[in-house]
């Protein structure tokens, strides 16, 4: 099958990878039709973060193919959504609700695993992974709405539950990317009355405001958190979430939330410096981490499916799988937000 | 009036202090029967925290001497215990149950405020800040774990709602001091099963076990984590207890915290450094600080006075106050979990 392989940093090809079979009877084969390219695999990209040289991309839905004998919910032909961890569903910590800490589970695109930006990926526990999408012609529009679903959306909401945002709040969102644009739609949806984006950057504050956003703050380090703090009476946000995973972002999180708040912190940290004096001495949590999609994707696809949000919005670039490393060039240079990859 | 002096590292004498007198309406006097000397005092003894020279100390109960014109709820003559910190109850913080970040709040025995190890102190916010203790009569036995009230209950008591703990399930305290034990005493209230404490100190493992640690673990450090982790199917506990303040013990918290857990830290921090990793990559998250101690008080002190609870057998070194330097001896050596003044 054709698929992107990752040969080191900047040198993202499409070339020819083993076709997927089924290794045991609880996977399944996914043809991919839609993928994308992740903030994190930016980080590969320009070899911040290790990678295996091989498959890459951990985003994608597709058509069921193939089903090992002990898959009971899913036939053939039927479209599917998986987050960006697999999960057994049945371990301690899956019933716990954190399927992307299974005890059995792990990711795509890395450590043999098929990656999800290629034709076909074998996904392991395909029951407990794999989210059935119901009905039929949905638009493109919807599909690309699901397909956000796979990680971004999830992990902007994983910021928002873990900073605890609810409704009437005021919170705060560090970072426009598309995970910070995810943060702010889950804030919306999650009732924040007062939704405030650290951004510079016009086509995403287009974004954020038609995602909820109500104040943009165009500064940065300092000056965005005396900003915030004079937008706030001196107080500081009720929830601050955390979508860069840098040592400035983070600071500037810790920075701007009240005190007796949790910091929301999905970002995949490099290095982040956690200021224990604020934790300690103004009670300023934090949560967050690697989200559960699997989790969440049931209550988020159903408001997707019933057009009450349209997460799929941050994908504004799109290439085909063969042009795929233009979709990584447009993200590194920051002419997009994200980049959708039309597999099939 | 007789009071402790700080008078820098290793220096604490006994001499006279100002007495103290209403500055405004809102305040009230109070005579202190019984003070304490806290773990974080011990930091300012061994020159490792900086203090002003001059009053110390912040966890006492006694009688109230005199109340300014707006005081309405105290009398003279009232027994009134404190939290270690007082807080005007009306603030934004203060509503949202974060009395110990009051907004117009603060520490006693420091910047300028009288201390509590000393023969009366001016309590600003009286109303706010100090709580009634209804009855006459009480035993001695009594009094001791209402004055534990005033810090080191609510301290241990806040580790343990920062993390998460709850009915039926399995948790852990690192430290064994008296906050340390106290969060045994506070896991075992609110309902945890199994109970862990990492202790090598005999007398303080038998207050744990009387406190309701299920299991005490002797080692340290790699040590400790394997033999936590063992005892627990490999997993971690369910909610990690930090109560040291230390490195070495936010490590151990994190290292054997299960993940999608909380550790609820309450040591005053020196030399910290949270790892990041294990926040975002095991979804453990981090809460606690300086314990809102006025909003703790009320169920707590419900329980002292109905027996339920003896948060006062942390006190195992008794002195008088022209004594204190040798309660601050017995601390600073080990030889005691935590010494009791008696002022008056």
């Amino acid at each position: 099958m054709k698929a992107a392989i990752y040969g080191g940093p900047r040198d993202i090809t499409v070339g020819q990878r083993p076709d997927p079979v089924l290794k045991v009877p609880t996977d399944a084969i996914v043809r991919v039709t839609l993928s994308c390219v992740c903030g994190s695999d930016l980080w590969y990209y320009r070899g911040l973060s290790a990678h295996d040289l091989g498959a890459i991309g951990h985003e994608f839905i597709g058509v069921v193919d193939e089903v090992g004998d002990d898959v009971r919910d899913l036939r053939p032909g039927d479209l599917v959504l998986t987050p960006f961890t697999y999960s057994d569903g049945t371990c301690v910590l899956c019933r716990a609700g954190w399927t992307s800490n299974c005890l059995h589970g792990g990711g795509y695109g890395n450590n043999g695993m098929d990656g999800g930006q290629g034709e076909a990926v074998r996904v392991p526990f395909a029951d407990a992974t794999l989210v059935k999408v119901p009905g039929t012609g949905h638009s493109d529009e919807t599909l690309r709405s699901v397909l956000a679903l796979s990680d971004v959306a999830c992990t902007g909401h994983h910021a928002a539950v873990s900073g605890g945002v609810g409704p009437g709040m005021t919170v705060a969102v560090v970072g426009d990317g598309a995970v910070g644009l995810s943060a702010v739609l889950a804030a919306k949806r999650l009732g924040a009355a007062r939704i405030i984006v650290l951004s510079r950057n016009p086509a995403r504050q287009a974004v954020a405001r038609e995602f909820g956003a109500t104040d943009v703050v165009a500064a940065r380090g300092d000056e965005a958190i005396q900003t915030v703090r004079e937008m706030t009476d001196g107080l500081g946000v009720e929830a601050a979430m955390e979508c860069v995973g840098t040592g400035d972002s983070m600071a500037t999180a810790f920075a701007i939330a009240r005190s007796g708040s949790v910091v929301g912190a999905v970002g995949a940290p490099h290095g982040v410096e956690v200021p224990i004096d604020t934790v300690i001495f103004r009670n300023v949590g934090l949560r967050g981490g690697v989200a559960p999609a699997r989790k969440y994707i049931p209550e988020l696809l159903a408001d997707v499916l019933a057009g009450h949000i349209h997460p799929g919005r941050v994908f504004d670039f799109e290439v085909d799988l063969e042009h795929i490393v233009e979709g990584y060039q447009a993200m590194d240079e920051r002419r997009a937000i994200k980049s959708l990859v039309r597999v099939s």
